[in-house]
């Protein structure tokens, strides 16, 4: 159960987090083929639901996610990418799709500091 | 659209990280009533797929998760918790449910520092 178990679930969400600051950037659909090629070329891809086919992120506007590492949660059910993010996330052009505060005005979500030592 | 947008999407993934070390602490699924109940009690709540029914993390741990802050995606469907922790937040006792790397041994995902001065 180290890997996402694509056998239960075709379609396993992903979230894209920022290895340097912590910040969430996006989430999106991944199925086997696009973790295999995530794992195989370094880059996140994703399934795209609306266009039905596998997506490297940035492949039109650079704004690609080399993988540093990668997590799978305690039911292989939801997989956490850690990137460094080439530009930005969102299509809108901020840094992270996370920009709405529910309830409130726009605002991005927090940034935090380096890794602390382990 | 600065709310989840429950109608095109009755299910919506909400992504749960620490407000303190921006650690991701598990994914997990919510739909309008949970939502709302979120808003409402400043504590996370989600949908059960398995139970079918309204969850209160933490409910019988509880390892609640109080919000500090909660943001929606360009799209309006994912959803951002940025919460205090109580207790682990992983029923296996893990601080985070994102405990096993991909292709390699388990290791808990990163923390981060403290929140830089915007």
């Amino acid at each position: 159960m180290a890997e996402p178990d694509f056998a239960a679930h075709p379609l396993i969400p992903a979230i894209a987090q920022d290895a340097r600051d912590g910040r969430v950037l996006m989430l999106a659909w991944v199925n086997q083929e696009a973790f295999r090629t995530t794992r195989e070329t370094g880059f996140a891809h994703y399934f795209s639901r609306s266009r039905n086919r596998l997506w490297k992120k940035g492949e039109e506007s650079g704004h690609v996610q080399k993988i540093v590492d990668i997590f799978v949660d305690c039911d292989a059910d939801a997989i956490l990418y850690l990137v460094e993010q080439t530009g930005p996330a969102c299509h809108t052009g901020r840094d992270t799709c996370f920009f709405r505060r529910s309830g409130g005005a726009d605002g991005l979500n927090p940034a935090f500091g380096p890794r602390q030592p382990e």
